[in-house]
């Protein structure tokens, strides 16, 4: 069944997710199928769809338990067992990502930083995350239990850290780089596209103006 | 019509752009409503869906004209005109942000950088970004036409940033902060929570972890 779960599904699990956390941090002990498509305004036949792929979640007439929905999607996302990530490029994004506060949050676990500039090599981003020579990633991705690279360096070199992080044994890549990049099948690579969201923003803006011309 | 579209579906809608910018790229010169199914792991019905709330785009038989749809989602995104940026935060995060090559690519201009950091005021970020001082942020807004803001700082100066960026008049806020913001309700604030995609591959890496089990 997981085979045919689509990618804006478990982007859609782990919007669920993040609520719930709220729900829980707020003390609500069950939660409908119609909150939750009011909360991101799906329908709520799509949200009951997306739960039901991974067996019967949902309790009649009470909807679902927030602390055992909460397991369950852990569990489903993987996320009940620490993941270990290392940051390739040592510049402002690999930096910032390192020291991202929301990925500590859902225990994923930013072990190294890697790059290819000798004076950054062996300095500490702010929050202590230590930096290596990109040349030491195999060793240190086995030593560590690395399991997923986030690509943070220039376009020009993207395709060849991915081939570097490819060698070395990691078959999950979240890409920020800009660009298309290949990877062999039993790799999954997920792209980042941090323009989306200001789609989103500008989307609203030109509504808005539509509103203002119409009242006028 | 426009007020009932979600966010969700205007992620969609910028999905759908940017393989249609692809497909132009790659010449092509139609595209069905399955093709852009199997692409995203959609149902076509939800895909002519979002794309009937804008009017009759596709041709029975043809589908979709590429070029006239992506003049057609350039125009539903608000993307015809430009959309001048400000960044708030001059740290890894801010300076990384100013520089990403992809917000240029949809027509998005960062005109500025503000931080309340003496020493970082007056400099530039790699491409040239000028960073002012945050006091500033009425006066230059204006001035530079800025219409959208984005929140770059630690989650313990957020609120207290937007709430300066409310001040000067901005009413779109993209928020990278983790945490909760209060805007007040004529200010669109949108979120992004770089730990989705992580999670997404998290499921991948899980799903893989038991197959791997019910090979053995």
């Amino acid at each position: 069944m997981r085979e045919q779960v689509s990618e804006l599904t478990t982007n859609r699990l782990s919007l669920y997710l993040r609520f719930l956390n709220e729900l829980r941090g707020r003390g609500v002990k069950t939660v409908s199928s119609n909150v939750l498509a009011e909360q991101f305004g799906l329908n709520a036949a799509l949200i009951r769809k997306d739960l039901a792929n991974f067996g019967d979640l949902g309790v009649r007439g009470v909807g679902y338990v927030v602390e055992d929905l909460h397991r369950e999607l852990r569990s489903i996302l993987g996320l009940d067992r620490q993941l270990r990530v290392a940051i390739m490029g040592a510049g402002n994004l690999g930096l910032a990502l390192a020291d991202y506060p929301g990925f500590r949050q859902e225990g994923f676990r930013i072990v190294a930083l890697f790059d290819n500039i000798r004076d950054k090599v062996g300095s500490l981003s702010r929050r202590g995350v230590a930096i290596y020579d990109i040349q030491d990633l195999k060793e240190i991705a086995k030593q560590e239990g690395i399991t997923i690279a986030v690509i943070a360096v220039p376009a020009e070199s993207a395709q060849e850290v991915v081939n570097t992080v490819v060698s070395a044994g990691i078959r999950a890549v979240l890409n920020f780089s800009p660009g298309a990049l290949r990877v062999p099948p039993h790799v999954k690579l997920k792209s980042v596209d941090l323009t989306v969201s200001l789609e989103s923003l500008s989307f609203y803006l030109a509504r808005e103006a539509g509103r203002d011309m119409s009242d006028a």
